[in-house]
């Protein structure tokens, strides 16, 4: 699992520096969260084929994170896409989906399963059969929701040196699932522990986009391998985050140090910052396997 | 009066093109002609200041002429604009504006002061002391209008060496209007022609956006001294510009021929050509004075 940063840059573009948007690979699956406006352009740049995505996830309405949405869907059009699109985020966003496709009289080449969220509470909305989603309620100014990544517990590894030579393939997925094969009068023939290894880690992503400082946030993303969230300001602007439904650095640090995290992102800068040092050596002082989410970057989730 | 081309691409982004949208400037007004996903971007680049864009004027609702609108309005008001904007569109453009905002919970720090036109009718939008704009009813998939800016007849101008010493400033204005000045008997005093040279010819800019050949535009642009028009495709692909309702480099040429113009800008190029030099090609065999419209070019309108 690894997570390509498109944007990060909040409300107004400053140097060279983009909207919110960011592609999750998990296998073969690859997920665009947030689609902030010219999120298309960073696409192309970084090489991202758009027939890949499989997945589109939105935290809410402000423009910076779902302005890119629109242009994006009709690209996908003009390349003739077929495969079905799932796109996830707050309610209202088919409404605007909906108006600006009836006006330009579109009718998409692909169908798109549209799923919007229920406010203010932890809801699973998607689900493979390696990896789940679940929203993140946050506190933001308007409804806003981050998403968290759980891959599901994976199975057993066989261990190669151990397997009996004469052992049918028809038995490997069985053990790997940690079940024993039995012979006929019910005693083991092959025992799974004697032939796998236990299972790789379970990594987990926790997307937290705009928030306010949530002090319950840690307690819900305890474990997750990697969080990203949120640093607007630096800690001399904590009152104007406050204002503003924003976080520093700090806050973001404690929940990640908390959450006991093995890595933080930060992202979603104010266009005030050209330097962005400040917002790492804030964030260390707390939690030190801090860095910045900045275009282009590839964080790579679990070992 | 000249013109910035901000966008020159149709559709997808490809090599460096953007989507449609240009900066007119006639003396100290900003007109912004189209507002493609990533518009804002563009006038950051350019160095166009936000501030000093009075009017925005968008064509038709097709995503690669107005995505970027929301984000730009956006912008503006995180800047603490309070000047007034016109924003000039077609039917369905402001509710889709006013559902954005209203999911956003946005009320800007400005005024915009909306206006949408009435589709296939020529309607004057724009009116202010020297400069009106009407739209032109263009032929395509949806509702779409250009615009035609036409500068109001200019006053004459002092004729320095002419002026006789004794003549009070407050004569001069009348008399740059044409007007003479009497005498107490209704005998001339200062004969307008004597001291005042013949004005400026007043210059025009026609933006044609997407559209297929339309016959009648040559007449109904007559004279104008700049044109832009759409040229999404070259003349081999002729069938397939006039399914999608757009155009070849040939016919754009052909209006600007039979409308006189001093000069035709090509643009809307689609992603199939890197190279653009088969538009001008095409474009110069049935008018010379053709120009690509290419991302940071400005064209003067007149002398």
């Amino acid at each position: 699992m690894e997570v390509l940063i498109l944007g990060s840059n909040s409300a107004a573009f400053a140097y060279g520096r983009h909207h919110t948007a960011q592609v999750l690979r998990h296998h073969n699956k690859h997920f665009l969260i947030d689609c902030g406006e010219g999120t298309q352009i960073q696409l192309r740049r970084y090489k991202v084929k758009l027939s890949r995505i499989n997945v589109i996830l939105i935290s809410h309405l402000h423009g910076d994170h779902y302005l890119g949405l629109t242009g994006l869907l009709n690209t996908m059009h003009l390349y003739g896409r077929q495969a079905q699109l799932e796109v996830i985020g707050p309610p209202g966003l088919k409404e605007i989906l909906s108006l600006q496709f009836k006006l330009s009289q579109t009718t998409l080449t692909y169908p798109i399963e549209f799923k919007e969220w229920i406010p203010n509470q932890t809801q699973m909305v998607y689900d493979d059969p390696l990896l789940t989603v679940e929203t993140i309620p946050l506190d933001h100014k308007i409804d806003c929701c981050g998403y968290h990544f759980k891959e599901k517990p994976k199975s057993r590894k066989l261990n190669r040196e151990a397997i009996p030579e004469q052992l049918p393939p028809s038995h490997i997925a069985k053990l790997k699932q940690g079940k024993d094969i039995l012979n006929e009068d019910g005693s083991i023939k092959y025992r799974s522990e004697d032939v796998t290894l236990p299972p790789q880690p379970s990594y987990s992503y926790a997307f937290c986009s705009d928030t306010r400082y949530l002090p319950t946030l840690a307690e819900k993303l305890q474990g997750t391998t990697v969080i990203y969230h949120e640093a607007s300001f630096l800690e001399d602007m904590a009152d104007r985050a406050k204002q503003t439904n924003h976080s520093t650095a700090k806050p973001a640090a404690m929940v990640a140090r908390d959450a006991n995290a093995q890595k933080l992102l930060l992202g979603h800068f104010s266009s005030r910052y050209h330097d962005l040092g400040g917002f790492l050596k804030e964030s260390k002082e707390l939690f030190d396997e801090s860095a910045l989410a900045t275009e282009g970057e590839v964080f790579t989730i679990g070992v």
